[in-house]
Order: structure tokens, then C-alpha cells, then sequence
């Protein structure tokens, strides 16, 4: 991790390339820089509910990987708390170089300090493997409904 | 749906059953009443992140399905929203009624008028079934990693 800082998500990533990032994972859409700081609002009042943690890369200033997590509360396991693990995405250059499994191991942690009982994630089945390396199981199947 | 209410949980459900109906779907352990209130406490602060509806049978008194959601704010699709839905289940002398199918209405169009861009959930390989007939198909995989 030298030359790499793994911190929490900052207003000023909107100019390090966080949103160019996360194009690398799905569709952003425009998102000016006041749209960016409202949703940073609207995340800040969650508190530790939400969590999105990058990589920087100090020398070129750029955000080189992220994910994020939220805690659901639940009535289940004594009042029980679960971590739900999304948006992980690491620069395409920087592959192969176990950002992923940092950013997961960090966010994981997280959640389990939290107090949560569990961490779950959805994921495409090639890269089930990846996330098994990182101490994930298969479990059920997703079902989505777009609007 | 004669006889029977949909609304949100109220404090008043840890008497009429709402644990033990949750305790058809998973592991619920021991919640005293004050437990309850606190969690309670902490889901009406999150508003309307964080959404829990019941179905009453009025004659009896009992709260006889239920289910959840509560909504991620992403930087995604231009800062959008995504409903997940969660702890779903009709108490087993009710099944058949579609009340599954109520409970999972009324969450997706809540999702949907608070300006979500899809709702996901996870389930069994062969609940599968009865949520495409909500409207949903599968998607990815869930992985799990428990503490």
C-alpha cells in the first residue's frame, strides 16, 4: 500500500476522480459538482449508517479504487444489525494489485466492529471467486425490478 | 383484503405477535419489550430511509405478514436511489391469501414514489418463483459472510 491512502469518502474526490471511477462499474450518468455535494449531505446525516471508503493514490492525486456499506437494522438475531456490501470497483490499471481485497477487508471490519452479524453482498457469478478469496459464501439469489 | 390492514409497524405489534411471526422467517432470539422500543427509536430516525409494513387481521388482533425495505443513496444513475427489500414472510396459517404479494406491492410502489431506480432483494433458489410474479427477475448471485 505504499503511496496509497485508504481513507473515507471527501467532498474534494469529486476532483480526483471518484465519479470517472465508478462510470468503471456502472452507469453515473451527469452528476454536477452540486449534485455530488447534496448526495455528500445527504450521507453525512447517516452518519456511520453509510460508509464509503477510496483508495488514493497520493502521487497522481487520483482515487484508484472505493466501496461503500450500510447497516440495516434489524428486529432478527437479538435486534441484530447486517452490513450490505456495494459499489466496489477498483481503476482498471490498478488490477491485480489486492485494492479490492483491501477495500473489502476495511469495509468488512467495519461492519463487524458495528456490531452487525453478518456482511452480504450481490455479485456477477465470475466473480464469486474473487469474494470467496475474501471470506465470502454463496448464499440465495438476487431478484432485481427496474422502474 | 377484508378484515385485514395494511399499515407501518407500530410499537404496539410486540403484542400482537409481530416477533413471532418474524420467527417463521428466521432466527429472532430473545427481544424484550425495551429492546424493541430502542430499536423502534433508532428506525424513526432514519424516516423514511427505512420502511416496515404489517398486515393486521382486525378481528384477531394479530399481525399476520410483514416485510421491509429501506433505501441506499448511490452516486450512480445521476445520485440515484435503490430500495432493498428484506424479512418478508406471511404467517403460515395465511399463506395462499396473496398477502405476500400485498406486502410486496405496497413496498416497490413506496420504493418507486420515493424516486428509486430499481428495488433488489435476495432469496431462495425456489422463492424464486413467487417474486417474478411481483414483477421482479433474477439478477446476480448473494454472497454472505457471517461473523
Amino acid at each position: 500500500m505504499e503511496g496509497l491512502e485508504l481513507r473515507r469518502l471527501e467532498r474534494g474526490d469529486f476532483d480526483k476522480g471518484f465519479l470517472q471511477l465508478m462510470q468503471q462499474l456502472t452507469v453515473v450518468g451527469d452528476v454536477s459538482r452540486g449534485m455530488f455535494d447534496a448526495k455528500m449531505q445527504q450521507l453525512e446525516k447517516l452518519g456511520d449508517y453509510h460508509r464509503i471508503v477510496v483508495i488514493e493514490d497520493v502521487k497522481s492525486g487520483r482515487v484508484v479504487a472505493t466501496g461503500s456499506i450500510f447497516i440495516e437494522h434489524k428486529f432478527a438475531r437479538s435486534c441484530g444489525k447486517v452490513g450490505h456490501l456495494e459499489d466496489v470497483v477498483v481503476d482498471e490499471r490498478m488490477r491485480g494489485c489486492h485494492l479490492g481485497q483491501r477495500v473489502i477487508e476495511a469495509l468488512t471490519s467495519f461492519a463487524e466492529d458495528a456490531g452487525c452479524y453478518k456482511v452480504i453482498l450481490d455479485c456477477k457469478p465470475e466473480n464469486a471467486a474473487f469474494y470467496e478469496k475474501c471470506g465470502y459464501s454463496k448464499k440465495e439469489i438476487q431478484m432485481a425490478k427496474y422502474f
